[in-house]
């Protein structure tokens, strides 16, 4: 399945947040992961995102898609990169 | 069509995108709106958008689906509402 993520976590928990989510998906913007992904493997994610963030204060929202062809992705302004796996 | 619009854009030009972006579409999160959404008015939103970010700068990026339905939304924690129309 084809997955967007967005969160939206207090400053304290964004770099756990970030760190965790590179496991699984791709950064592509400020708050935002995408990618391919098996459910198993989704629920881990999610598993591991429910131990770091505080619930009624932060905000994660998966769009879970069956394939990625069904949406189609528009940029205005700069494509902003991963650079974190850059040595 | 069915929309997500995912915003990171400079702090001095966020208030403006916000505003231009309720008009077409639902803020969910923070950076983040959805919602159904004509062709021609995801041009309008689009070309009023270009005048605000600074290209080199800012990151918009729109995700767009046939229908609503392509996708599953799942939330992990709080789920945030634009509380801008309560008066």
């Amino acid at each position: 399945m084809y997955v967007i993520m967005v969160y939206d976590v207090g400053e304290e928990r964004v770099a756990k947040v970030l760190k965790t989510g590179r496991k699984y998906l791709t950064w592509i913007q400020n708050s935002v992961f995408e990618g391919q992904i098996t459910e198993s493997k989704l629920e881990k994610l999610k598993t591991e995102l429910k131990k770091i963030i505080e619930p009624e204060k932060d905000s994660i929202i998966f769009f879970k898609l069956r394939e990625a062809y069904l949406t189609k992705k528009e940029i205005i302004g700069r494509e902003k990169h991963d650079t974190s796996n850059i040595i």
